[in-house]
């Protein structure tokens, strides 16, 4: 069966204490099992997760910091108010956020905003992707699954891509263990990241900067199975070692 | 517009020697600008770049990182010699390609093959691509662009993803420096991995196991235009060299 991947037009400016599920309800005709991916800014802007740069004092470590990347103080502090531990200072700001998401600036942005405000990661994004579905059902009576999507660099290769930071009504990883190949071996790679893989698509499909895509919409994605630890923990994690230790 | 992603159903266990261009473009009603991903195993079985392991002599060196990665010192040595430079020896072999690709084990696979072969990736990804592009456009007078797709992990994130090695008829990164955002901002994130985002999505389309999917075509994906630089040179790459200097 075809995949339909079909972006959603129409968004206008969200403001905060829009409800996101009912605007775009109206632009889509969900089907039961189809999987909205959305933008975590567009998320957090309709939910207020913003901050107005000027109610923000840098401490001493945010001043350090900012002089080393040559970025706002006071950004660089409200980077650090959402990291629970920071990987690199220099040259960008590399960190755990408390879901274990690790991302450059902790997700904050100032692109898509007002001047002089700052558009947080949703501090809970499962939590996010949960509501959405639950308003989306309630909307539509559809059992819609949600993504949240943000973009990270990622190590060895250039440029960004989409990942996921919350999902609600499928597990994060397929998990092929104890599946076996074409000629009967049991496979060695047994888990791939398939929400990170539909997370990527999505972001291609937005695009970043004027389009005004931040949802776009999967129908007929097969189903699998597996589990929902995404993000290693820090001692399984050889690169975050490296980087921690040099 | 929706896009359509169209699993290639029905091709049977690849050999060396089958022209593959042919045996999809009889499975798939091509349309100009479709995106044909196809997984980098089953191009270098049908172009043949396997080895028979009872052909491997193990050198020292990979008799040393075999009795740390516990593998057999033969298919070590295989990974050895398809390594321009070795980043980590164990807990796992993460070396680069002669096409700057870093990926565990250079990409060497032993599933989905016989027993005692070994799957390479296509020495020249690349040329691989534009390779298909052609042999497509002979068979259907279809102007196909083409996408060659490996598996690999990530840093910070449990699972393995589908990215692109090989691409033709399209520019791996998508660069939006220059364009605004919503608000007339110069954009910050610039360059976009579309060429890895599709490939990642098309990988979880084709799943890994014994689906027997190793190809999918998207239709009316947007246009993009930007530049083909996706590996980070070395002395660009900050978590290359933390894991070098550890």
């Amino acid at each position: 069966m075809h995949i339909e991947v079909i972006p959603v037009e129409g968004l206008p400016i969200i403001h905060p204490g829009d409800n996101l599920a009912e605007m775009i309800s109206t632009l889509v005709s969900f089907e039961d099992g189809d999987i909205l991916c959305l933008a975590s800014s567009v998320y957090s802007k309709a939910a207020g997760y913003l901050r107005r740069l000027d109610e923000i004092t840098p401490t001493e470590d945010a001043l350090r910091i900012a002089s080393k990347t040559r970025e706002d103080p006071r950004f660089v502090q409200a980077v650090l108010d959402d990291s629970t531990d920071v990987i690199l200072e220099a040259p960008f700001i590399l960190s755990e956020t408390v879901t274990g998401h690790v991302g450059v600036r902790a997700g904050i942005d100032h692109s898509n905003v007002e001047d002089g405000m700052i558009i947080r990661l949703p501090p809970d994004p499962m939590g996010a992707a949960g509501e959405m579905r639950e308003r989306i059902s309630s909307a539509t009576g559809r059992d819609v699954r949600v993504i949240i999507t943000d973009t990270c660099g990622r190590s060895f290769r250039r440029g960004q891509a989409g990942v996921a930071i919350g999902w609600s009504g499928m597990q994060a990883i397929r998990d092929f263990r104890g599946d076996h190949d074409l000629f009967g071996h049991i496979l060695e790679i047994t888990e791939e990241a398939v929400v990170d893989e539909i997370a990527g698509f999505a972001n291609f499909v937005m695009g970043e900067s004027n389009n005004g895509v931040p949802a776009v919409v999967f129908r007929n994605c097969p189903q699998w199975s597996g589990h929902d630890s995404l993000h290693f923990s820090r001692d399984e994690d050889i690169i975050r070692t490296a980087l921690c230790n040099k």
